[in-house]
């Protein structure tokens, strides 16, 4: 075997599930998404098993879809990730905790200003997954008639990302002297007025709040299109790709390096997480079984919608208890056509069996025993196609507990998970350094102005 | 005496002391306002002399104040106040937790969510401090040149407040059935969608967040302006007004309690807790010499810049260490100026005390015995001026103590001041009525969608 370099594990948790049925699995909190309790419980769980962060995604708007799959959704409820990730930094050490927030619904000083108070409150355990916001109904939340158009949404997220980071930097490090004797609260020398001034943003600074403990909280990205693997080239220090392969997982990792060389940024300061699905069993088929018992808990009005989207025709003229039939070509979602019909043909699915897969969740998915699914995980991070996982449990309690009880074990028999925390922010458990800033400069030696974390 | 009713107690908690110079007090930590464990600290010992909430201020830009006076301020680096509360908590049970948010530099959604979050996330705790931001440098944080004229931000602000509302009832309480069997997660005829048009904000909703546990979390305003008064008439749940002295207070409440009728609202509907600067000696001397050393401890060029400020004049020019000269009258700053001469007068201050004074805190401040407070108090709320106080103390922890410690025994023995909490929500603390759901009305027996609180 190759030689693989330790890796890591992010946790995506919004919903605590991403598989639309998790809440109706037997055994389950069918609140846990909303009730603080519950997600405590999970993120030192998590902590416990070394994982190094906490993913919570985001939306900005109830889910657009129609009221009768709606209904069945337990996203329409959670909270705001910068209200819950501040109260989970006070019942947990070590773990890192990475809240989504928008550049196309957001301002920068409101952004620059909580996340580097959360990185203060954490003691440097704050990350920014930096998303422009697909879904469309969320611009008619915030006064605008249309969704900004993709090229858009991009540009300014570049523009937002560099005045966040210039408003970290408004005070040096070492900037905080209060000292009492001279009444003098902190040094002028080391207070930079940023004065942006840009096509979408004027921002003079500088940020009230000190400069955070990891310098930058770690910019995160999905990068998926190409104007977002082009912005996580310049930008990103992690990528939860949706490779739904190896190869494809290959090809993206192949990309946005050489997206970073061609730039001049040396690749290793970005980690790539590909989000993967994971179904754990005590042997192969109790796994498949647990996964097809779930996919049965997707309601068939809703599985139907989705499979006919995917395929680009009304699904619910099919027999559901047939074979997918022949499908003619359409204009729309080939890629989506294609895959579900391989789907379909190399696990022998039926229409409703397929419908419910789709509308359960269809990307990467790691179904097996924990060495199984050790092995593959493996060889991604063999391959080079990845720096470990942002992992989806089936379910919570029991496939949170499965993960982080059989399969991180085993990753850390193998010598590729850490067995304990060698650092105490986020930036150290990714092996991410901690950046200069932009005006003063580095300062070795100083540790940022931090205030204890414990309660 | 006259009957007076049971009495709240808030802390204003930004900076953590209100005075200049409450960080460079002996024994005091100069950090505290950015040092997490110390803000816990503080929370908990409100909380256990039942302090109905910890209320923090906020600003959105460095105050706009000359560098030289600047560098000795403690304001530069503090926590956004939505991310330190969720944090405060997990860290209390009981107490009542006061955002300030800004209607102009905000946007309703992301308000209404985080607010909705929080009160969820703490069991009914939250309250929202409406602010229409008063520092002009503001505006060149969030994109704009100059800060929007004083009736636009109110303006905006009336239909702010109302948009807030609407969608935090998006879902009637009892919306949430998350009934495994049926697949069924909330009821679709309990799911509201505001579809708001108005002259500053166009906001379809429905929020994504279960109605919050308060119904609404409580609305707190300063009303100081006409419009502001206005704004609190119409909207306000708790004042804390900037009376100087029981007789402004009287008329203060007066005011508002008659704007109140005359649009039909309930004046029981509203708390009035002025803002109360509060020095307790054990000794009415002892407390009037720690004022004076606190005082002592502002910076001269800061004090002489606030004295010029109040007379219109430039104090730079007056010997420190004589009396108050005349000084002729100017356009400016009529009431600032009279009340800085009487001051001086009234307590034969010298120049540099005047100054330090004024530079350190000039509002309403009660200095002596935790009886002579008491009595203060008392007299306030015999009168009709108020229904209780919003408290900053004059340095932490020593001040902080000495009010919970002694100030509150004594209110308690007089049967003025709760000696257990009676409810969980801060609605409740306050006697305040659950608001009916708009769009679905009451439905009682129902507690709300809410997680439990503990960690």
């Amino acid at each position: 075997m190759a030689q693989v370099r330790p890796f890591h594990l992010a946790a995506f948790m919004r919903p605590v599930g991403i598989h639309t049925a998790w809440w109706r699995y037997p055994g389950g909190f069918p609140d846990a998404n909303f009730n603080f309790a519950h997600l405590a419980r999970f993120a030192r769980t998590l902590e416990a098993a070394k994982f190094d962060a906490f993913f919570m995604a985001d939306h900005l708007a109830v889910l657009n879809m129609p009221i009768e799959a709606l209904k069945r959704s337990a996203t329409v409820t959670s909270f705001d990730p910068l209200t819950l990730l501040p109260a989970l930094a006070v019942v947990t050490q070590r773990i890192g905790l990475i809240a989504t927030a928008s550049t196309t619904y957001e301002q920068p000083f409101h952004i620059a200003r909580r996340f580097a108070s959360l990185d203060h409150l954490s003691g440097g355990r704050a990350g920014w997954n930096v998303v422009t916001t697909s879904n469309p109904d969320a611009a008619r939340n915030f006064g605008l008639e249309h969704h900004p158009e993709h090229a858009d949404r991009y540009d300014r997220a570049h523009e937002f990302v560099s005045v966040v980071k210039g408003l970290w930097d408004s005070f040096a490090d070492d900037a905080f002297l209060r000292d009492v004797e001279t009444g003098i609260f902190f040094d002028p020398a080391c207070l930079h007025t940023l004065d942006h001034q840009g096509p979408h943003f004027s921002v003079r600074g500088p940020l009230n709040v000190a400069r955070p403990v990891q310098g930058w909280p770690v910019i995160v990205q999905a990068g998926a299109s190409e104007a977002g693997r082009q912005l996580a080239a310049e930008t990103a220090e992690v990528i939860f790709g949706a490779a739904g392969s190896l190869e494809d997982g290959l090809r993206f990792a192949r990309d946005v390096r050489g997206r970073m060389e061609r730039i001049g940024r040396d690749p290793a300061g970005l980690k790539i997480l590909p989000a993967c699905f994971a179904v754990v069993g005590d042997t192969d088929e109790e796994a498949r079984e647990k996964r097809a018992r779930l996919d049965g808990l997707v309601h068939e009005a809703s599985a139907i919608a989705a499979l006919s989207i995917a395929l680009g025709h009304d699904a619910a003229r099919f027999d559901p208890d047939g074979p997918l039939p022949e499908i003619p070509e359409s204009n729309q979602s080939k890629t989506g056509r294609e895959r579900a019909i391989a789907l379909a043909r190399r696990e022998g699915l039926t229409v409703r069996q397929l419908a419910q897969r789709l509308g359960g969740y269809a990307g990467l998915a790691m179904v097996g025993t924990p060495r199984r699914i050790a092995d593959e995980m493996q060889a991604w991070a063999e391959a080079g196609a990845c720096d470990g996982f942002t992992i989806m449990v089936s379910d919570v309690p029991e496939g949170l507990e499965d993960f982080t009880g059989k399969v991180v074990p085993e990753l850390q028999r193998r010598g590729l998970f850490r067995t304990e925390y060698a650092g105490t922010t986020l930036r150290e458990h990714l092996g991410l350094p901690r950046p200069e800033n932009s005006f003063f400069g580095r300062r070795d030696g100083l540790a940022g102005d931090s205030g204890p974390t414990g309660a």
